[in-house]
């Protein structure tokens, strides 16, 4: 890590911002910590010198400082070297160039800023300087070009010297990443908090200031008419988000291995390109909080992104290169991923089902970033196929490089023929003989920006104007952390698969979607040190056999979630067939979520509009609130699928607004219910849990089990929270035609094989009561469970 | 029309059929009705050698009878030049063949059958002859091959004379057309059924014997394990069923234009297809009650095809081929389709979403018949786009023609390598450089039968054998009409697009897929004599104005129901905005239905998560039942958006298991209900009807509306049945923030002119006594309500 610090100081006539901030015009003092770093030299001192030429006749003037922990003498020459290479735009003539450039040299200067003294050494210099000068100081930028894990310190520093005086602006540039989850994000956050206020930082993502990313909420606000009635569910086929490098990071490992392709692109870039383009759009682009609401929004529809949701990758040269930058041996390898494929869905009726990929790697075939709304195949062509309205239709947000190698915004000759209003902006009309994304270019309408601008050059006169709409807000990286970490955590020991690199990868990292999961679509052998991948290869079996005497099925939890789908589907065809109806009783807790999980995804042709669905147990809490069996019942699976509302049985938990009075007659309202509707109350089938104190349904040990008689449903007493719960009894359960009795998990382990060895005693193992009269009784124990 | 009758009889030593059916072996007579005609000639007489030479060395002895109205001297001719071209079998030798052709010969012969007494003749003929030969009957087929309308007189003649001896089977078979709608069909039924058992009956749908028709549920029961995972919503993109001709329908347009492409083909053989790929599978194939049974689950979850899910052609000779042949004049036109595109869509979750393509026409480009299932393009090709698996999937059940030529199943070799365990058919390994629907052969599996049958006589053989599973029983037909009447009813007065025929057309018939919509892609000026089109076109526009001195919106009713579901979408946005939530209260009756439908189709970004919905008024119905307002609600809008259970508050007209008993205090229940939820009791939108006698909610004339007092529920009385009613009082409406009162429909225009006039008198004319206090009121009336 470098710091140091350069300086210099002019004075100019300027004013103030480009209109979208009232600022005071005056002077402006530009502090680049990790002045002399590798993305100083390539984007920010360019960036600022563009802004110093843009703004140098218009009312402020400006100083530039280079920070930085090296002594002047060492990072000096390193700095004159980077502000020698810095280019005007093309619109200025070589003498006016040189003019300017000579300017911005003595304006700048390198300054050492490692301790606080040195802060405040700067500090003092800027104030002498604006006394001498007679300036009105307009504000101080500074921008953090450096690690993350400094970021804290240096924001403390800024905070207790470098605070100009009031009036006066400060504005803290900091560049990703922003912590490497959710709660390092959020330390991060609070860290920073304590010594800026939100409104001064601004949290850049360098992918916002690239002008075609810049562009999707304008276009799809131009193109609203053209866009409302296909951007949805029935018209979008998938949406991919892609960004393919070519480039290894050889020589940047100590950063890159604890981060990884998810964190250094996928949790920033693309997710900011994919809530761009899903987002509701706002009722006015310029406003940042409705922008920032519904940015959120959008984040918070998203499906969980689990294990099966993403692919992971590595090129193959890593290995060699982590072992040669962090100094390890040759069997050290690092299972950090180079390349990723994810796929999210949003939970909305908008966009219901349809894929949204995000990808991005390194060593690819080419360099290329883009954004594509592919939409499905909706004409039928008789006769002509080669119409061109029998073509895909698309819209391609084409970031740079690639086969076009100019941003551009391209939308399928068929599809409409998009308005661009804004005068930034051209048509292309004339193609060179190239194809993306399958399509000639000539079947295109294509709009490029008039002027090519640099992403860096462009937040960074944002930074000046005070605008803050395209950078990160702290709800919005927290939020975006929120969908990342889960995934991550659950890939943490993932092998990723090997590719070679380049074109050789062939087709190794194509992916194949199935229903909301994804795969890589070849199939080969990975190459990993991994014992555990032999065990789940073959760890697929389902075991037949017997616990406590009765019929028992085993397998690993997803093999046995499976099998518990499929004999639930046919005992549901088979009551249907015989009588028109499936009376089902479902219980509360978390073992059946996977359950509900697999019926909503895979179990299409459960015949859920003959089906009943009963609770077996609920807790005296308000249907609507979390806590209750049913409203996860509901939120997990009922949601899902299409059963009428009438066939849903919520237990009566309450009754005229009160919760679980006895008084109320709520149980005698269910039993009453069952009576009516279940033939002989007899249900066709009841799905049980067990607890760690052998507990079912909510009937508890010790809780006089056999004073409920005949009686159906009954109040019963938890010893934890909430006490109160409404049951089915052991006479309503014993009755059904089929009982499953579920348990998952290690934890589970200890109760269960107690339960082997103990002889019937409802008292005291609840689930030991479970005998039903007529019917048949199933354990379904995962392996966890039965062999710990 | 032709019918006659030729005789002939031989015996032979015979033995029952294939075994699908056991059968007394001996003679069987075969009666062609309309043994002359043109499918006789072309199909039929063939189809019965072909059942003679399987049959001849096997038990069976045959006579066949060809009927007919002329007399044998005119019409002996014509059928010996049938006869004589009828060809055997490639594996039968020329001298045998020679040898069989000349014994079927010599048991043929024409009848005159016109007559009860011609019948009663043929009868007394068979008879005589069994008696002389010393045979046993074992029956007696008859082959309707008349026009449908000949059909319950010659049924009727059947029955009172030519029903064998006990023991003896009749077989009595039917060719399309069964009716022309629903009505017609269920006479013709009827008028059958009164001469003919179901047994006795064989309907034949020709495409059924087709080989590869034939073949679609075996196919998907042997690739069970393939087909499975991908057979539904997530996977497939679309299925069509095309059928396209080349021929025009000269010199059959007396018959034709009656019918049409949808009755000639849709009807009948594309729905037959469809409901083959769709229709769940049943566990045994061989068992035609599960199968039928399965068929008719299918064709019941249709959703209704309408006119907005067709679009229809006419080819341009057509109208002087109807002039000359109709012997009409030059201006006479007729609007009957020769070309049709239908979009279907089932609603069950399997298949929710997926469209059906259903397309016949005569005068097309190329001559073929295929269902495609193309499925849905889910690998992401990251590098080499070449790769088979980046190709399109699909599994093409090819009739005959076309490029191939031949009858195949076609699986894309990136799907899977399907099974076909039948011997009969066999893999097709070398290929023609040609392309089936975008992929070249070489990209598919090609499974072909090893010997080709026709169609006629696969049939036939079935009949011979007793086998009913390829034959359309009557509830199946009847299921079939009620799917296509309605449309055939929506269309009846629609103008055919003209299409010039042949590779002219271009793309002209190509249809354009519009969310569960569809239109033809390109847009052209009709050629049509059609006053009314240009009035529809210019009828789309919506009229401001006041209307009992408040706020109207009018407009033709399609644009009027845009216009109130725009306004309630944006009048939920905001109440969500504000305060999280927007409560929705919603009147029974038929006015809704159509607003219900636009919002579940476009309004995919309704905050429906936010929304509660409540009633307005309710029938003392379960709400189980379909008189059930709360019913209707959830079959047209709440099954199919997805609102959480929670939020939906049907009224409490069952409490205690009785229905709208004062005493069980419904209505306290849900204003309580209505008290606790609802800010201020003020819902942000209430929805209203107005009915013929000016009642609104369920608040009639002269029901003491001023006694609910401060209620804001109440239980009221209607004159109409179901008199018992829950509705909301005028309380509970005037304290809402906006109210809509809606009215459509020709029917509603004396009341609303009437209303007009009035003063406001709430006990004579209820609605005008909407009149919300701080909130605001709006009419939404169609032309047709406001200027009848």
């Amino acid at each position: 890590m470098l710091v140091c610090v350069v300086l210099l100081l002019v004075t100019l006539c300027a004013q103030g911002g480009n209109g979208e901030d009232i600022q005071r015009p005056g002077h402006v003092s530009v502090v680049i910590v990790g002045g002399t770093g590798d993305l100083a030299k390539k984007y920010l001192w360019q960036g600022f010198f563009q802004l110093y030429v843009n703004h140098v006749s218009s009312g402020n003037t400006f100083s530039f400082y280079a920070g930085g922990l090296s002594p002047p003498e060492k990072a000096n020459p390193v700095f004159f070297e980077i502000l020698k290479a810095v280019t005007c735009p093309k619109d200025v003539s070589q003498e006016h160039c040189a003019l300017l450039k000579e300017q911005f040299l003595r304006l700048s200067a390198y300054r050492q800023l490692k301790t606080l003294e040195e802060y405040q050494d700067l500090s003092k210099h800027i104030e002498v300087r604006l006394q001498q000068e007679g300036l009105t100081e307009a504000g101080r930028l500074v921008y953090l070009s450096v690690p993350a894990f400094a970021y804290a310190d240096i924001a403390e520093k800024i905070n207790s010297s470098l605070r100009p005086a009031d009036g006066a602006w400060l504005r803290v540039v900091l560049e990703k990443p922003f912590g490497h989850d959710f709660r390092s994000a959020q330390v991060l956050a609070s860290q920073l908090e304590s010594s800026l206020k939100d409104q001064e930082m601004y949290r850049i993502d360098h992918y916002l200031g690239k002008q075609v990313v810049a562009k999707i909420l304008p276009f799809r606000m131009e193109n609203k008419k053209s866009l409302d009635p296909i951007w949805n569910k029935h018209h979008i086929e998938r949406v991919e988000i892609v960004l393919k490098e070519t480039l290894d990071v050889k020589g940047r490992i100590p950063f890159y291995d604890q981060y990884g392709v998810i964190r250094d692109v996928l949790q920033n870039h693309l997710t900011e390109v994919m809530t761009l383009l899903t987002m509701r759009l706002p009722m006015n682009l310029s406003s940042i909080e409705e922008v920032l609401q519904n940015k959120l929004q959008i984040l918070d529809s998203l499906l969980p992104i689990g294990k099966n949701q993403a692919v992971i990758g590595q090129y193959q040269a890593y290995k060699t290169q982590v072992q040669q930058e962090l100094n390890m041996t040759k069997d050290h390898f690092s299972i950090t991923p180079t390349f990723a494929a994810v796929l999210a869905h949003i939970d909305e009726a908008q966009y219901d089902g349809v894929p949204i990929l995000l990808i991005s790697g390194k060593m690819l075939d080419e360099r290329v970033g883009y954004a594509r709304i592919l939409f499905k195949n909706d004409i039928f062509c008789l006769q002509n196929h080669n119409s061109i309205h029998c073509k895909p239709k698309q819209i391609v947000f084409h970031f740079g490089h690639g086969s076009l190698q100019y941003p551009a915004i391209l939308v399928s000759k068929n599809l409409f023929k998009p308005v661009l209003k804004d005068s930034d902006w051209k048509e292309v009309t004339e193609h060179k003989d190239i194809s993306v994304l399958g399509l000639p270019v000539s079947d295109y309408y294509v709009h490029t920006p008039v002027e090519q601008r640099e992403a860096y050059s462009e937040l960074i006169s944002h930074i000046f104007a005070g605008r803050k709409d395209n950078f990160i807000s702290s709800e919005n990286l927290l939020a975006s952390w929120e969908m990342w970490t889960p995934l991550l955590s659950s890939i943490a020991t993932t092998f990723p698969r090997i590719y070679p690199g380049g074109a050789e990868n062939g087709d190794l990292l194509d992916v194949h979607l199935k229903g909301k999961e994804i795969s890589y679509h070849s199939k080969v052998v990975m190459i990993s040190n991994n014992p555990m991948a032999d065990m789940a290869a073959d760890g697929f079996q389902v075991l037949q056999g017997k616990f406590r005497g009765t019929e028992m099925v085993s397998a690993w939890a997803e093999e046995l979630v499976e099998r518990l789908a499929t004999d639930l589907q046919e005992a549901a065809e088979e009551a249907v067939r015989e009588g028109g109806v499936f009376h089902l009783a479902l219980s509360g807790g978390s073992s059946p979520l996977a359950l509900f999980h697999r019926l909503a995804l895979h179990h299409f042709t459960f015949p859920w509009r003959d089906t009943h669905v009963w609770m077996v147990d609920e807790r005296c809490v308000p249907i609507t609130e979390h806590q209750s069996n049913f409203r996860n019942l509901h939120d997990h699976l009922l949601q899902h699928v299409r059963i009428p509302y009438y066939n849903i049985h919520p237990m009566p938990v309450q009754v005229s607004q009160r919760l679980c009075v006895e008084e109320d007659g709520g149980a005698v309202l269910y039993e009453r219910d069952i009576k009516k509707l279940v033939n002989g109350s007899s249900f066709h089938f009841v799905l049980l849990g067990v607890g760690f104190d052998a507990h079912t349904a909510s009937l508890f040990p010790g809780s006089k089990i056999d004073q409920h008689g005949e009686s159906l449903v009954a109040l019963t007493e938890s010893l934890t929270k909430p006490h109160q719960r409404m049951s089915l009894t052991f006479s309503a359960i014993n009755r059904a035609r089929r009982v499953a009795l579920l348990a998952m998990g290690k934890s589970k382990h200890e109760m269960i094989t107690q339960l082997s060895r103990v002889k019937d005693n409802p008292e005291k193992w609840p689930v030991t009561g479970v005998k039903p009269s007529g019917g048949r009784l199933v354990w379904y124990l995962d392996y966890d469970a039965l062999l710990g």
